[in-house]
Protein backbone atom coordinates (compact mmCIF):
# COMPACT_ATOMS: atom_id res chain seq x y z
CA UNK A 1 0.00 0.00 0.00
CA UNK A 2 1.07 3.31 -1.14
CA UNK A 3 0.03 5.04 2.46
CA UNK A 4 0.79 4.70 6.16
CA UNK A 5 -1.90 2.64 8.15
CA UNK A 6 -3.86 5.37 8.70
CA UNK A 7 -5.46 5.50 12.56
CA UNK A 8 -8.29 8.20 13.23
CA UNK A 9 -8.52 9.13 17.22
CA UNK A 10 -10.90 11.20 19.10
CA UNK A 11 -12.29 12.62 22.11
CA UNK A 12 -16.50 13.32 21.86
CA UNK A 13 -19.22 13.90 23.62
CA UNK A 14 -22.06 11.61 24.21
CA UNK A 15 -23.81 13.57 21.44
CA UNK A 16 -20.68 13.27 19.07
CA UNK A 17 -19.19 16.88 19.79
CA UNK A 18 -15.23 17.04 19.88
CA UNK A 19 -15.51 20.64 20.97
CA UNK A 20 -18.16 23.35 22.24
CA UNK A 21 -19.41 25.45 19.54
CA UNK A 22 -16.16 28.11 20.70
CA UNK A 23 -14.07 26.06 19.25
CA UNK A 24 -11.26 26.53 22.18
CA UNK A 25 -9.92 23.17 22.51
CA UNK A 26 -12.37 21.93 25.29
CA UNK A 27 -11.05 19.15 27.44
CA UNK A 28 -13.38 15.93 27.23
CA UNK A 29 -11.14 13.03 27.66
CA UNK A 30 -10.53 11.36 31.34
CA UNK A 31 -7.17 10.81 32.65
CA UNK A 32 -7.37 7.09 31.50
CA UNK A 33 -8.01 8.52 28.02
CA UNK A 34 -5.30 10.30 28.31
CA UNK A 35 -2.69 7.83 28.78
CA UNK A 36 -4.36 5.78 26.26
CA UNK A 37 -4.09 8.93 23.92
CA UNK A 38 -0.26 9.09 24.73
CA UNK A 39 0.45 5.48 24.12
CA UNK A 40 -0.93 5.67 20.74
CA UNK A 41 1.09 8.36 20.16
CA UNK A 42 4.03 6.60 21.05
CA UNK A 43 3.65 4.10 18.62
CA UNK A 44 2.79 5.54 15.55
CA UNK A 45 5.67 7.05 13.66
CA UNK A 46 3.62 10.56 12.65
CA UNK A 47 0.52 12.42 14.15
CA UNK A 48 -0.84 14.25 11.96
CA UNK A 49 -3.38 17.81 12.36
CA UNK A 50 -5.54 19.88 10.12
CA UNK A 51 -5.48 23.40 9.67
CA UNK A 52 -7.87 24.84 12.20
CA UNK A 53 -6.26 22.20 14.73
CA UNK A 54 -2.80 23.82 14.04
CA UNK A 55 -3.46 27.13 14.26
CA UNK A 56 -6.21 27.61 16.82
CA UNK A 57 -4.98 25.38 19.38
CA UNK A 58 -1.15 24.68 18.31
CA UNK A 59 -0.41 21.77 19.54
CA UNK A 60 2.43 20.46 20.63
CA UNK A 61 1.39 16.76 19.66
CA UNK A 62 4.52 15.24 21.81
CA UNK A 63 4.64 12.27 23.95
CA UNK A 64 4.02 13.07 26.95
CA UNK A 65 4.96 10.27 29.36
CA UNK A 66 8.97 9.85 30.22
CA UNK A 67 8.53 6.49 30.31
CA UNK A 68 7.33 6.23 26.95
CA UNK A 69 9.62 8.50 25.34
CA UNK A 70 12.87 6.30 26.33
CA UNK A 71 11.08 2.77 25.37
CA UNK A 72 11.29 4.77 22.08
CA UNK A 73 14.68 5.35 22.40
CA UNK A 74 15.55 2.10 23.49
CA UNK A 75 13.78 0.77 20.29
CA UNK A 76 16.43 2.96 17.95
CA UNK A 77 13.68 5.34 17.17
CA UNK A 78 13.23 8.95 17.79
CA UNK A 79 12.17 10.64 21.27
CA UNK A 80 9.07 11.79 19.47
CA UNK A 81 7.00 10.87 16.52
CA UNK A 82 7.18 13.06 13.70
CA UNK A 83 4.56 16.23 12.87
CA UNK A 84 2.47 16.70 10.20
CA UNK A 85 0.16 19.44 9.55
CA UNK A 86 -2.33 20.00 6.51
CA UNK A 87 -3.60 23.75 5.84
CA UNK A 88 -4.74 25.00 2.53
CA UNK A 89 -2.97 28.64 4.05
CA UNK A 90 -0.36 28.03 6.32
CA UNK A 91 -0.19 31.05 8.90
CA UNK A 92 2.11 29.46 11.33
CA UNK A 93 4.14 31.99 13.61
CA UNK A 94 8.00 30.75 14.28
CA UNK A 95 7.82 30.48 18.04
CA UNK A 96 4.51 28.34 17.76
CA UNK A 97 4.34 24.73 20.10
CA UNK A 98 4.05 22.76 16.86
CA UNK A 99 7.31 24.23 15.33
CA UNK A 100 9.58 24.20 18.61
CA UNK A 101 8.40 21.35 20.93
CA UNK A 102 10.21 18.28 20.15
CA UNK A 103 13.14 17.49 17.72
CA UNK A 104 11.46 15.51 15.45
CA UNK A 105 10.62 15.80 11.90
CA UNK A 106 8.03 18.30 11.13
CA UNK A 107 5.89 17.91 7.76
CA UNK A 108 3.42 20.23 6.41
CA UNK A 109 1.48 20.02 3.50
CA UNK A 110 -0.25 23.06 1.99
CA UNK A 111 -1.54 24.42 -1.33
CA UNK A 112 -0.63 27.57 -3.52
CA UNK A 113 -2.26 29.58 -1.10
CA UNK A 114 0.07 30.06 1.41
CA UNK A 115 2.76 33.09 0.05
CA UNK A 116 6.26 32.24 -0.78
CA UNK A 117 7.96 34.17 1.98
CA UNK A 118 5.78 32.10 4.73
CA UNK A 119 7.04 28.69 2.90
CA UNK A 120 10.47 30.19 3.10
CA UNK A 121 10.44 31.05 6.65
CA UNK A 122 9.23 27.93 7.48
CA UNK A 123 11.65 25.89 5.29
CA UNK A 124 14.20 28.05 7.31
CA UNK A 125 13.13 26.82 10.84
CA UNK A 126 13.78 22.71 9.11
CA UNK A 127 9.92 22.12 8.48
CA UNK A 128 9.64 19.86 5.59
CA UNK A 129 6.89 21.11 3.11
CA UNK A 130 5.03 20.06 0.09
CA UNK A 131 2.59 22.08 -2.21
CA UNK A 132 0.18 19.86 -3.38
CA UNK A 133 -3.01 21.65 -4.85
CA UNK A 134 -4.85 25.16 -5.64
CA UNK A 135 -8.08 24.53 -3.31
CA UNK A 136 -7.27 21.99 -0.68
CA UNK A 137 -4.20 19.89 0.19
CA UNK A 138 -3.96 16.41 -1.99
CA UNK A 139 -4.51 14.22 0.68
CA UNK A 140 -3.81 10.90 -1.05
CA UNK A 141 -0.49 12.65 -1.96
CA UNK A 142 0.59 13.57 1.17
CA UNK A 143 0.19 10.25 2.66
CA UNK A 144 2.21 9.00 -0.41
CA UNK A 145 4.85 11.20 0.79
CA UNK A 146 4.87 10.36 4.37
CA UNK A 147 4.68 6.87 3.08
CA UNK A 148 8.19 7.30 0.80
CA UNK A 149 9.52 8.91 4.03
CA UNK A 150 9.24 6.29 6.42
CA UNK A 151 6.12 7.02 7.92
CA UNK A 152 4.30 3.26 7.90
CA UNK A 153 2.10 4.13 11.38
CA UNK A 154 0.28 7.20 11.16
CA UNK A 155 -2.28 8.65 14.00
CA UNK A 156 -4.56 11.56 13.25
CA UNK A 157 -5.65 13.63 16.10
CA UNK A 158 -8.51 15.97 13.87
CA UNK A 159 -10.23 18.05 13.36
CA UNK A 160 -13.37 17.48 11.80
CA UNK A 161 -12.81 18.46 8.59
CA UNK A 162 -9.36 16.69 8.29
CA UNK A 163 -11.26 13.41 9.37
CA UNK A 164 -13.84 13.43 6.72
CA UNK A 165 -12.08 13.72 4.15
CA UNK A 166 -9.71 11.46 4.76
CA UNK A 167 -12.52 8.64 5.12
CA UNK A 168 -14.77 10.45 2.53
CA UNK A 169 -11.42 9.30 0.26
CA UNK A 170 -11.24 5.93 1.92
CA UNK A 171 -7.36 6.63 3.45
CA UNK A 172 -8.50 5.51 6.77
CA UNK A 173 -7.81 2.02 8.41
CA UNK A 174 -8.62 2.22 12.04
CA UNK A 175 -11.02 5.09 14.20
CA UNK A 176 -11.36 5.27 17.95
CA UNK A 177 -13.69 7.03 19.93
CA UNK A 178 -13.89 7.60 23.71
CA UNK A 179 -17.49 8.73 24.30
CA UNK A 180 -17.27 10.94 27.32
CA UNK A 181 -20.21 10.93 29.75
CA UNK A 182 -21.25 14.56 28.83
CA UNK A 183 -23.47 16.96 26.31
CA UNK A 184 -22.00 20.08 24.70
CA UNK A 185 -24.88 20.37 22.10
CA UNK A 186 -24.59 23.20 19.50
CA UNK A 187 -25.43 23.16 15.72
CA UNK A 188 -21.98 24.87 15.26
CA UNK A 189 -19.85 22.39 17.46
CA UNK A 190 -17.35 20.09 15.70
CA UNK A 191 -18.04 16.59 15.50
CA UNK A 192 -16.00 13.21 15.29
CA UNK A 193 -16.55 14.05 11.04
CA UNK A 194 -17.69 17.09 9.30
CA UNK A 195 -17.50 18.87 5.95
CA UNK A 196 -19.80 18.22 3.14
CA UNK A 197 -21.18 15.25 4.47
CA UNK A 198 -22.49 12.47 2.99
CA UNK A 199 -25.94 11.23 1.48
CA UNK A 200 -27.49 8.15 3.15
CA UNK A 201 -26.28 5.78 -0.29
CA UNK A 202 -23.00 6.85 0.37
CA UNK A 203 -22.79 6.63 4.09
CA UNK A 204 -19.20 4.73 4.90
CA UNK A 205 -19.99 1.73 6.39
CA UNK A 206 -17.61 0.61 9.59
CA UNK A 207 -17.12 -2.61 11.31
CA UNK A 208 -16.96 -2.43 15.21
CA UNK A 209 -13.91 -4.25 16.86
CA UNK A 210 -14.59 -3.53 20.17
CA UNK A 211 -16.73 -1.59 22.41
CA UNK A 212 -15.32 -1.10 26.41
CA UNK A 213 -17.27 0.97 29.17
CA UNK A 214 -14.74 2.21 31.38
CA UNK A 215 -15.27 3.42 35.31
CA UNK A 216 -14.85 6.34 34.25
CA UNK A 217 -18.45 6.54 32.76
CA UNK A 218 -16.70 6.52 29.21
CA UNK A 219 -16.94 3.88 26.14
CA UNK A 220 -14.55 3.43 24.14
CA UNK A 221 -15.65 2.46 20.42
CA UNK A 222 -12.88 0.86 18.45
CA UNK A 223 -14.02 0.32 14.57
CA UNK A 224 -12.42 -0.52 11.37
CA UNK A 225 -12.88 0.81 8.06
CA UNK A 226 -14.73 -1.96 5.31
CA UNK A 227 -12.70 -2.42 2.80
CA UNK A 228 -14.28 -1.22 -0.41
CA UNK A 229 -13.00 -2.31 -3.97
CA UNK A 230 -11.87 0.43 -5.87
CA UNK A 231 -15.66 0.56 -8.06
CA UNK A 232 -17.44 0.57 -4.82
CA UNK A 233 -14.64 3.41 -3.62
CA UNK A 234 -15.86 5.30 -6.90
CA UNK A 235 -19.92 4.88 -6.70
CA UNK A 236 -19.86 6.10 -2.83
CA UNK A 237 -17.39 8.86 -3.11
CA UNK A 238 -19.38 10.78 -6.14
CA UNK A 239 -22.65 11.79 -3.97
CA UNK A 240 -21.02 13.77 -1.07
CA UNK A 241 -17.90 15.45 -2.94
CA UNK A 242 -17.52 18.75 -2.18
CA UNK A 243 -16.06 19.53 -5.80
CA UNK B 1 -42.29 15.96 40.22
CA UNK B 2 -44.97 18.28 37.95
CA UNK B 3 -43.69 16.85 35.01
CA UNK B 4 -43.63 13.11 33.54
CA UNK B 5 -40.33 11.01 33.32
CA UNK B 6 -38.57 12.09 30.49
CA UNK B 7 -36.86 9.56 28.03
CA UNK B 8 -35.04 10.87 24.87
CA UNK B 9 -34.41 8.11 22.48
CA UNK B 10 -31.61 8.26 19.22
CA UNK B 11 -29.98 6.27 17.32
CA UNK B 12 -26.75 7.94 15.83
CA UNK B 13 -23.80 7.20 13.22
CA UNK B 14 -20.75 6.74 15.13
CA UNK B 15 -19.92 10.56 14.38
CA UNK B 16 -23.01 11.22 16.13
CA UNK B 17 -25.33 11.96 13.55
CA UNK B 18 -28.79 11.68 13.88
CA UNK B 19 -29.84 12.16 10.06
CA UNK B 20 -27.66 13.11 6.82
CA UNK B 21 -27.04 16.76 5.39
CA UNK B 22 -29.77 16.21 3.34
CA UNK B 23 -32.65 15.73 6.55
CA UNK B 24 -34.79 13.57 4.97
CA UNK B 25 -35.22 11.05 7.66
CA UNK B 26 -32.22 8.59 6.56
CA UNK B 27 -32.67 5.54 8.26
CA UNK B 28 -29.80 4.33 10.91
CA UNK B 29 -31.56 1.59 13.37
CA UNK B 30 -31.37 -1.97 12.41
CA UNK B 31 -33.92 -4.81 12.66
CA UNK B 32 -33.15 -5.21 16.56
CA UNK B 33 -33.22 -1.69 17.04
CA UNK B 34 -36.45 -0.89 15.43
CA UNK B 35 -38.12 -3.73 17.54
CA UNK B 36 -35.89 -2.15 20.81
CA UNK B 37 -37.71 1.31 19.94
CA UNK B 38 -41.40 -0.06 19.46
CA UNK B 39 -41.75 -1.41 22.91
CA UNK B 40 -40.24 1.92 24.46
CA UNK B 41 -43.16 3.57 22.85
CA UNK B 42 -45.29 1.17 23.90
CA UNK B 43 -44.41 1.26 27.02
CA UNK B 44 -44.98 5.21 27.04
CA UNK B 45 -47.86 7.08 28.02
CA UNK B 46 -47.25 9.62 24.95
CA UNK B 47 -44.37 9.82 22.32
CA UNK B 48 -42.74 13.59 21.43
CA UNK B 49 -41.38 15.56 18.42
CA UNK B 50 -39.92 18.82 17.35
CA UNK B 51 -41.20 21.09 15.01
CA UNK B 52 -38.81 20.02 12.11
CA UNK B 53 -39.17 16.19 12.85
CA UNK B 54 -43.11 17.12 12.78
CA UNK B 55 -43.20 19.11 9.66
CA UNK B 56 -40.65 17.59 7.27
CA UNK B 57 -40.82 13.38 8.39
CA UNK B 58 -44.20 13.50 9.45
CA UNK B 59 -44.48 10.43 11.53
CA UNK B 60 -46.99 8.46 12.53
CA UNK B 61 -45.35 7.90 15.95
CA UNK B 62 -47.76 4.33 16.63
CA UNK B 63 -46.61 1.27 18.24
CA UNK B 64 -46.35 -0.82 14.85
CA UNK B 65 -46.21 -4.30 16.41
CA UNK B 66 -49.65 -5.93 17.01
CA UNK B 67 -48.86 -7.86 19.93
CA UNK B 68 -47.49 -4.67 21.97
CA UNK B 69 -50.61 -3.09 20.41
CA UNK B 70 -52.87 -5.70 22.37
CA UNK B 71 -50.80 -5.87 25.29
CA UNK B 72 -51.53 -2.46 25.79
CA UNK B 73 -55.28 -2.98 25.23
CA UNK B 74 -55.47 -5.97 27.44
CA UNK B 75 -53.76 -3.53 30.24
CA UNK B 76 -56.59 -1.18 29.96
CA UNK B 77 -54.34 0.91 28.18
CA UNK B 78 -55.01 2.66 24.78
CA UNK B 79 -54.13 1.02 22.10
CA UNK B 80 -51.10 3.37 21.38
CA UNK B 81 -49.50 6.21 23.01
CA UNK B 82 -50.42 9.88 22.72
CA UNK B 83 -49.13 12.17 20.44
CA UNK B 84 -46.89 15.48 21.05
CA UNK B 85 -45.85 18.03 19.06
CA UNK B 86 -44.03 20.96 19.69
CA UNK B 87 -43.89 24.12 17.36
CA UNK B 88 -43.09 27.45 17.79
CA UNK B 89 -45.28 27.38 14.21
CA UNK B 90 -47.94 25.11 13.22
CA UNK B 91 -48.69 24.23 9.92
CA UNK B 92 -49.88 20.99 9.31
CA UNK B 93 -51.82 19.70 6.67
CA UNK B 94 -55.16 17.87 7.90
CA UNK B 95 -54.53 14.88 5.94
CA UNK B 96 -50.99 14.37 7.44
CA UNK B 97 -49.81 10.92 9.39
CA UNK B 98 -49.33 12.55 12.60
CA UNK B 99 -53.12 13.63 12.83
CA UNK B 100 -55.25 10.79 10.99
CA UNK B 101 -52.56 7.43 12.16
CA UNK B 102 -54.56 5.79 15.34
CA UNK B 103 -57.13 7.13 17.45
CA UNK B 104 -54.47 8.48 20.49
CA UNK B 105 -55.05 11.79 21.87
CA UNK B 106 -53.29 15.05 19.74
CA UNK B 107 -51.17 17.64 21.67
CA UNK B 108 -49.94 20.51 20.44
CA UNK B 109 -47.43 22.72 21.53
CA UNK B 110 -47.24 26.31 20.13
CA UNK B 111 -46.45 29.45 20.44
CA UNK B 112 -48.87 32.80 19.33
CA UNK B 113 -46.32 32.45 16.03
CA UNK B 114 -49.47 29.98 14.80
CA UNK B 115 -52.30 31.83 12.85
CA UNK B 116 -55.70 31.84 14.74
CA UNK B 117 -57.45 29.87 11.46
CA UNK B 118 -54.65 27.07 11.81
CA UNK B 119 -55.61 26.59 15.45
CA UNK B 120 -58.96 26.42 14.78
CA UNK B 121 -58.79 23.82 12.11
CA UNK B 122 -56.17 21.78 14.33
CA UNK B 123 -58.80 21.79 17.15
CA UNK B 124 -61.66 21.04 14.84
CA UNK B 125 -59.60 17.81 13.84
CA UNK B 126 -59.58 16.92 17.93
CA UNK B 127 -56.28 18.15 18.23
CA UNK B 128 -55.58 19.50 21.81
CA UNK B 129 -53.64 22.89 21.84
CA UNK B 130 -51.96 25.11 24.12
CA UNK B 131 -50.11 28.11 23.02
CA UNK B 132 -46.97 28.77 25.71
CA UNK B 133 -45.18 31.42 24.77
CA UNK B 134 -44.18 34.09 21.81
CA UNK B 135 -40.93 32.73 20.16
CA UNK B 136 -40.33 29.49 21.49
CA UNK B 137 -42.51 27.27 23.16
CA UNK B 138 -42.16 26.81 26.91
CA UNK B 139 -41.01 23.30 27.16
CA UNK B 140 -41.34 23.46 31.12
CA UNK B 141 -44.99 24.65 30.83
CA UNK B 142 -45.83 21.84 28.35
CA UNK B 143 -44.53 19.16 30.37
CA UNK B 144 -46.43 20.56 33.29
CA UNK B 145 -49.79 20.43 30.91
CA UNK B 146 -48.78 16.80 30.02
CA UNK B 147 -48.46 15.29 33.63
CA UNK B 148 -52.00 17.24 34.07
CA UNK B 149 -53.14 15.32 31.67
CA UNK B 150 -52.43 11.78 33.32
CA UNK B 151 -48.81 11.79 30.86
CA UNK B 152 -46.48 10.17 33.38
CA UNK B 153 -43.91 8.32 30.91
CA UNK B 154 -42.79 10.51 27.97
CA UNK B 155 -40.72 9.24 25.15
CA UNK B 156 -38.68 11.86 22.81
CA UNK B 157 -38.30 11.23 19.64
CA UNK B 158 -36.04 14.05 18.35
CA UNK B 159 -35.07 15.92 16.62
CA UNK B 160 -32.29 17.71 17.41
CA UNK B 161 -33.30 21.07 18.41
CA UNK B 162 -35.53 19.71 21.10
CA UNK B 163 -33.66 17.19 22.27
CA UNK B 164 -30.92 19.80 23.30
CA UNK B 165 -33.51 22.14 24.81
CA UNK B 166 -34.85 19.53 26.89
CA UNK B 167 -31.46 18.69 28.22
CA UNK B 168 -30.78 22.49 28.71
CA UNK B 169 -33.44 23.47 31.09
CA UNK B 170 -32.94 19.67 33.35
CA UNK B 171 -36.25 18.26 32.08
CA UNK B 172 -34.59 15.00 31.01
CA UNK B 173 -33.89 12.13 32.77
CA UNK B 174 -32.92 9.26 30.90
CA UNK B 175 -30.88 9.30 27.21
CA UNK B 176 -30.60 6.01 25.26
CA UNK B 177 -28.14 6.15 21.92
CA UNK B 178 -28.44 3.58 19.07
CA UNK B 179 -24.81 3.57 17.94
CA UNK B 180 -25.05 2.82 14.15
CA UNK B 181 -21.53 1.30 12.65
CA UNK B 182 -21.80 4.25 9.71
CA UNK B 183 -20.11 7.67 9.50
CA UNK B 184 -22.34 10.14 7.47
CA UNK B 185 -20.14 13.32 8.00
CA UNK B 186 -20.98 16.90 7.68
CA UNK B 187 -21.29 19.79 9.03
CA UNK B 188 -24.82 20.42 8.91
CA UNK B 189 -26.16 17.28 9.31
CA UNK B 190 -27.78 16.91 12.44
CA UNK B 191 -26.17 15.69 15.83
CA UNK B 192 -28.18 14.14 19.07
CA UNK B 193 -28.70 17.54 20.78
CA UNK B 194 -27.72 20.87 18.27
CA UNK B 195 -29.63 23.95 19.48
CA UNK B 196 -27.19 27.31 20.51
CA UNK B 197 -24.94 24.83 22.64
CA UNK B 198 -23.40 25.07 25.91
CA UNK B 199 -19.61 26.48 27.20
CA UNK B 200 -17.52 23.55 28.55
CA UNK B 201 -18.27 24.56 32.06
CA UNK B 202 -21.79 24.61 31.18
CA UNK B 203 -21.78 20.70 29.72
CA UNK B 204 -23.93 18.39 31.09
CA UNK B 205 -22.70 15.75 32.88
CA UNK B 206 -24.57 12.19 32.15
CA UNK B 207 -23.85 8.81 34.42
CA UNK B 208 -23.28 6.08 32.14
CA UNK B 209 -25.72 2.94 33.18
CA UNK B 210 -24.94 0.50 30.34
CA UNK B 211 -23.42 0.17 27.37
CA UNK B 212 -24.30 -3.21 25.17
CA UNK B 213 -22.18 -4.56 22.00
CA UNK B 214 -24.91 -5.89 19.22
CA UNK B 215 -23.64 -8.66 16.84
CA UNK B 216 -25.28 -5.50 14.12
CA UNK B 217 -22.06 -3.95 15.11
CA UNK B 218 -24.60 -1.38 16.95
CA UNK B 219 -23.71 -0.32 20.32
CA UNK B 220 -26.45 0.99 22.68
CA UNK B 221 -25.61 3.53 25.20
CA UNK B 222 -27.76 3.92 28.15
CA UNK B 223 -27.46 7.43 30.39
CA UNK B 224 -29.15 8.75 33.31
CA UNK B 225 -28.87 12.72 33.62
CA UNK B 226 -26.92 13.42 36.96
CA UNK B 227 -29.19 15.15 39.49
CA UNK B 228 -28.72 18.49 39.46
CA UNK B 229 -29.89 20.79 42.50
CA UNK B 230 -31.68 23.96 41.46
CA UNK B 231 -28.66 25.99 42.14
CA UNK B 232 -26.24 23.97 39.79
CA UNK B 233 -29.50 23.94 37.20
CA UNK B 234 -29.29 27.82 37.74
CA UNK B 235 -25.70 28.34 37.33
CA UNK B 236 -25.25 25.80 34.25
CA UNK B 237 -27.66 27.09 32.06
CA UNK B 238 -26.51 30.72 31.98
CA UNK B 239 -23.47 30.11 29.76
CA UNK B 240 -25.00 28.75 27.18
CA UNK B 241 -28.55 29.98 27.21
CA UNK B 242 -29.61 31.02 23.78
CA UNK B 243 -31.90 33.63 25.21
Amino acid sequence: MNRPYVHINVAATADGKIDTFERKGAAISSARDRERVDQLRAEADAVMVGGRTLHDEDPTLTVKSKLLREERLALGRTENPAKVGIASRLDLEPDCNFLTAGSSRIFLFTTSQTEESKLAELRALRAEIYVLGEERVDLTAALRVLKENGINRLMVEGGATLNFELMRLGLVDELTIYVAPMIFGGKNAPTTAAGSGLVRSGALPLKLIESESWDDGGVLLKYHFEKRSNDDNHARTIPGSPG
